[in-house]
C-alpha cells in the first residue's frame, strides 16, 4: 500500500501536477451518506490559492464524480473523483537541478529519472486538492454521527493565535472562514508577514491546531493502531508537515504527571476529563474528549532567491533561482486538507470499530 | 492489523503485565541473519529497569526463541519471541478506580469489562520488553547493511543534552550507555530531577532525539507511506510518546525557508546536504543523509500523589493514591524501545524497496 | 482492502455498469516499463462483445491514461485509467425482481437499497474491461522478465479443448487469439454449442486452463500468501469463475502418491519435474515450472426463459424474463480477464520478492 | 503480510516440526467470547493421527494460552496459543534430496538453505495445529451467533460419501465425529482404501465437502473481498489443497443456466433459493443461504516408494526412499482444519461488516 490509506474506509491517490488530472478512488464508505457538491466546492476553494498570500496559479478544480454516487448519495461502492489540471505551465522547470527540499532528488532516487518532474509531478500540493474533495464527503458522514473537524493556524511569521477554548463551537465557526484563526487580529498580522517573506523572496512556515469533537469513547487500538499512530500516518502524508503533537505536546517535556495528567470525572453522567492534555487519547484510544493534536508546517520551499545546490543528471554543484509561482506561505491552505484527511481517517477508525453501516445506522 | 505492523517484514505483539508471558512474532525477515543472544539480552538489560531512576519491579526477561531460528541464524519464517512473566504481584490493583491519564477506563470503552485490568494489562510498558527483544535482530540485520540507530535523552527535568553533531559516531556510542545522553554531565543532573520528582510523589517527561545512519537514498513514498508516516505510526505505539517532530522539528514553526531549505552540493561524488533540517527525507523519501527525529514522552501517569478521578463501574467520582511499583520518569528506559521499533521499522521499507533477500545480499 | 489487491503492486478499481466511467488506479508498478496503447486496445478487444456467442451491447473501451504514464512510460507513481461508459441503455432494468445467480439482492442486503442498480451496477461484467487495460500494463512488464501467461478454453457446451502440452509455445500462441483454443476445430464446436443454448434462450458455462511460464523458483510464501491462495483470491473476484484448481486439480481426487508426485531431475543444470501436476507450486511457492490451473465458469445467469424469484421490495415471489442484451457464454471474453488479474498478481508477488526495481533490473 | 491472514480478526501463525513449539496469535477477536479449552481438547484431537489410517507420530499438544483470555473469556486482545512439539524424531531426514511435491526444494530456493528442514519445518502439517487450536475459539465465537460449520469427505480412495442434504442438521452432526462422513458405511470402506494404499507404499487423496450454515446476506464485497476469494485464500494455505469449487463447482461446466441458476423465492417471510448452486454467494457477497464448497485434497506427497528425485546441495539427481512417519491419507485430519481456518475467516468477515463488536452484540 503506496497511496492508498486506509482499513475498512480507504482512499487512493493519483495524479501528477501537471498531467491530465488528479483523483482518488474512496473505498469502504457505507451507501446512503450524502454527496454535497456544495460542501466539496467550497472546501475546494479553501484549500484554493487566493489574495496576496498564495501562488498566482489558481485551478478551477471542476471535479468529476466517475462512480460510487447514485441519486445523490454514496452507492457504498468506489467513488471515483477526478479533478482536471487546466492551469498548468510545464516550461519553468529545468530537470536535473533539485530545488532544495523538494523531493526532485529523492523522485529520481526512486524512479531512475522516469518520474514525471514537471511542476513537482506526484509530490505536488496539487494532489491535495484530491484529499480535499474525499475528505468533504467523509466530513458530511461524519457531520451525521455529530462528529466535526476543525483547524486554525496557530502561529505563523511569529504571530500567535489563541489556542482553542470553547472547542465544540470553535470547530464550527472555524468551517466557514477563509483565513481560519480564532483571534480577530491574527488573520492580517499573520497576511502581513507571509506578504512581507513574499517581498524578501522567502518563505515562512508556522503551526496549525485542529479538534475533532464528537468522538465516542472506546475508538483506537492499544498498540500499532494506537489513533496517535494512525492520524500522525496519514497526516504525515501531507507535504510540509514535519511535526505531529497530541494534546499539550511539546508542553508534556517540562510539564510533571501531577500538572500532565487529566483528572476523571462525571458530568451529567459521562465521564468527562478536567483539562485535555492527552488530546482525548489514553492508550491509543479515545476516552470522549476532543482529539486535540498540533502540526509543524515547514516554510514553503520554494524561494525565489539564489540557492546552492547540485544538479543530479549532470552530476555537479549548481545554482537555482526558482521562478514558477509558489505560495510563500502554505499555511493556510493546508488547513482544510488536514481536516479532510482527519475526516477520511475518522471514518476508517469508526468503520474498523463499529461496521461498515455506522454512518448510516448512526454511534447509538 | 491492530497488533501487527508492517507490510513486508510485519511485527505482531502479544500479552498482558500480569498473564503468563508477553511476546512477539517476527514475519518476513530474510533468513541468514545472525540472532545474537547477547545482544538481546543487553538491549533487554537497557530497557530493564535499574538504579534508583526506575521502578523496583525487575523482570529477568528470560527470553525463549520458539521458532524461526535455526544454528544460530533466521531461517526466513516467522520468529515467535516469547518472555515469561515472573514479577507480578497483582494486588496493587482496584479495578473500576481509573488511573489518570492511564488505559484503565479507554480499555473498559473498548472491551467492555472483559480486559486483563491487571497491572494495566495489555497496555503496559512491560510489552515494550518484546519490542526490544525483536528489534534487536533486525538491529542486527540493519548493522550488516551499514544502518546504525541510537537514541539520546534530549531533555528531561529541565536538563537539556546537546543535539547531536557527529551524528554517525554518536549513533554508534549511544549504543553502549545504559543512560544515553552526549554531553557528560547531563547523566547525574538528570538523574537528580527524577530522583527529585520521585520524592515529591511525581514524575516527569521529557524529549528524545534519535537518528538513523546510512540509509540509502530513494526509500520511502511519496504520500500515504511516507517515511515520517511510516515512523511515525510505529513510534505513537510506544505507550507516553505524544509527539514526533523531524529534522528540524518544531523549528521549522519559526525559520524562514532560506533559512530552513538544506542546500544540496556533491561530496565525493555522493549527493549530500549542508544542513539536515529535513532530517534525511525530502517529499516523503530518503535522501540519503541521516533520518533524525525527535519524540516528547510524557511524564509518567503513575504517581503516588492522589489524585481525583472516576470509579466507572460504580458509576462516580473517586480519588486515587497509587501504590504499586512505578518509575518517575521513563524516559531513560523508552531510548531503547524507540531504537528498536524503528529498527523493524527501516528493516520493512528496505524490504518493501529492495526485496526480502536485501539482508542477504546488502544494498548493492 | 475491498476493491483494491495486492500489497507491493496494487490495483483499486471502480465503477458501475450505466455510470459514467469505469476504471482502475494501479499503484507500485515500476517506473521505466513502456506503456503500450497498442497492447491494451488489443486487449481490450478480446474482451469486447464480437460475432454471435456475445451480447450485442458492444462499448468502443475509449481509455484514458490519467497519470502514471510520461513519455509512454510508467514512472512509478500511481496509473489512473478511466474507460467511459458510452453504449449504456437504463430501461431494462425493474428494481426489486431478482435476477436469479446474480447479485441483485445480496447488493441490496449489502447497500440497502442506495445500489446502482442499473445494468448490475458495479457487479456488472463491464468493470473487468479496467481489469483487462490494468493488466495489458502488467503483461508488458511480465514479457521483459520472460514470464508470458496465456488461457483457452478447456470445455464449453460439452465440447472438449486439449490441455496444454507444449506449454511455453502455446502461451504465446494464444496470445493472438480471439478465440483462445488449441485444438483447431475446438472453436466452430463451441461457437455451435453457444448459438444453439442462445436460441433455447439459455446460457452455458465451461473450463478454462491459464499458464504462467517463465517464473522463477522461490516466490510465494508457505502460509496464508501461497501461490494459490493468493491467486485464488484474485481469480474468484472475477464474476462467474466458481471454482479454482491447480496443476492436475480435480484429478488429484483418484490419484495414488505415485502418480501425482512430480519427479524432479537436473535438465540443462536446471531442476525441473518430470510430470507439473502440482502446477508448478510446491508448499506455496513456485518451484520454476509452469504454474498452470483451470477456472470453472458458470453458465450467464441472465437467460430469457421466464424464471421464479422474488421482488425484494414489494416482499414477494415474482416472474422475470430478463431481456437486456446478454452473452449466452461470457467464457471466451473471461480467458483474457483471467490473464490480466493473473499479470497484475505475479507481478505483486514478484516485487514483493525482489522489490520493485525487479521490473527495472530483470530478474538476476 | 506472508504469515497473517486476515483485516479485522487476524491470525499469525509461526512454528516448525522439530523446533520447540509451534503456535497462532489471533487479533481483533472481540472481549468476552468463551474460550473452552475441552472444546479446543477435542477439536486438537479430530487432527491428530489415530488408528491405523494415520501416521504413527502423535503429538500431546499440550496447548498453553499465554495472553488474550482473562478468567475463561477473551480480553480482546491478542490470544496467543503454543503447543510444544514432544514427540521429535530429526534423523529421518537427509537434507539435500528433494522429496518429491514436497516443499524442500522450493524452500531451498526462497531461503537459501538456511531453512529448518527437519520434518518439513515450517512447511510442516505440524503447524495446522495451531490453526486448529485458533480455529476452535472461532467455532465457539460463531455458535454463539447461530453460525455452524461442517466437513466431511466427499470422496477418498474411489469412495463416494453422499452430498449434504439435510445441511442444517449435518454440520452439527459432523462436529462429533472423529471420521467425518454422512453415509454410514462410508467410513469403513474409505479405511480400507487407506489401509490399502499404505500396504502399497502409497497413499491417497479425495475431496472434502464444507457448509457454513447461518451466514446472514450482505457479507463480502463485490470483487477482490468476494466471499469466495477470501475463504480460498485462505483455505490453500492448508498443505495438500488443490483445489476449491464453490456449489455446484465443477457441476457449473456442463449445466444451462436454466438449470445452474438458483430460483429465489419467499419462506416464512425470509428470501430463499430452490437450490443452492451457487453456495449460498452471488457476486461475490452471501445470500443467507448456506456457504458450501469443496477442496480437492492431494495424496501425500511421503509414501515408501522409491522414488527419483535430485540433490539439490550436489545439484545432481538422486533416489529417494521416504522412511520417517507418514499418512497415506491426510483427507480425514484435513477436515478439522478446514473447519477452523473457515471459522477463523468467517469471523473475520463478520467483524469487517457489523463491527468488532459483532460476537458480543449478536448479528441483530
Amino acid at each position: 500500500m503506496k497511496n492508498t490509506f486506509g482499513q475498512s474506509v480507504c482512499v487512493t491517490l493519483f495524479g501528477e501536477s501537471h498531467g491530465d488530472a488528479i483523483g482518488a478512488v474512496i473505498d469502504g464508505l457505507a451507501p446512503g451518506i450524502d454527496v454535497d457538491s456544495e460542501l466539496i466546492k467550497s472546501q475546494l476553494a479553501k484549500r484554493r490559492p487566493s489574495g496576496k498570500t498564495d501562488t498566482p496559479r489558481v485551478e478551477n478544480d471542476n471535479f468529476q464524480i466517475l462512480s460510487g454516487v447514485f441519486n445523490g448519495k454514496t452507492t457504498g461502492t468506489p467513488i471515483a473523483i477526478v479533478i482536471p489540471n487546466e492551469n498548468t505551465k510545464s516550461k519553468d522547470y529545468n530537470y536535473g537541478v533539485a530545488r532544495p527540499s523538494h523531493a526532485d532528488y529523492t523522485a529520481y532516487m526512486k524512479y531512475h529519472g522516469y518520474e514525471d518532474y514537471r511542476g513537482g509531478g506526484h509530490f505536488s500540493g496539487r494532489i491535495t486538492a484530491a484529499l480535499v474533495a474525499s475528505g468533504a464527503i467523509a466530513i458530511n458522514a461524519l457531520k451525521k454521527l455529530g462528529i466535526n473537524i476543525g483547524t486554525h493556524i496557530l502561529c505563523c511569521g511569529g504571530v500567535y493565535d489563541r489556542p482553542f477554548e470553547d472547542v465544540e463551537n470553535e470547530v464550527l465557526e472555524l468551517q466557514g472562514k477563509a483565513f481560519p484563526v480564532l483571534s480577530e487580529d491574527s488573520e492580517e498580522k499573520m497576511t502581513e508577514a507571509i506578504v512581507k517573506a513574499r517581498e524578501q523572496k522567502d518563505s515562512i512556515g508556522g503551526k496549525i491546531q485542529t479538534a475533532i469533537t464528537g468522538m465516542p469513547a472506546g475508538v483506537g487500538e492499544p498498540w500499532f493502531d494506537s489513533v496517535e499512530g494512525v492520524l500522525s500516518h496519514a497526516l504525515f502524508s501531507i507535504g510540509g508537515i514535519k511535526g505531529v503533537e497530541f494534546g499539550l505536546g511539546d508542553g508534556f517535556a517540562n510539564a510533571f504527571g501531577s500538572q500532565a495528567n487529566d483528572k476523571f470525572r462525571y458530568e451529567n453522567g459521562k465521564v468527562v476529563t478536567e483539562t485535555n492534555n492527552n488530546g482525548g487519547i489514553n492508550g491509543g484510544i479515545t476516552n470522549g474528549m476532543p482529539i486535540t493534536f498540533t502540526c509543524t508546517v515547514k516554510p514553503t520551499p520554494s524561494i525565489a532567491k539564489e540557492q546552492d545546490t547540485v544538479n543530479f543528471i549532470d552530476r555537479e554543484n549548481a545554482k537555482i533561482e526558482i521562478k514558477g509561482r509558489h505560495d510563500p506561505a502554505i499555511i493556510r491552505r493546508v488547513c482544510v486538507v488536514v481536516d479532510s484527511v482527519c475526516a477520511l481517517t475518522v471514518c476508517d477508525l469508526l468503520a474498523q470499530r463499529y461496521g461498515t453501516d455506522v454512518f448510516l445506522k448512526g454511534l447509538n
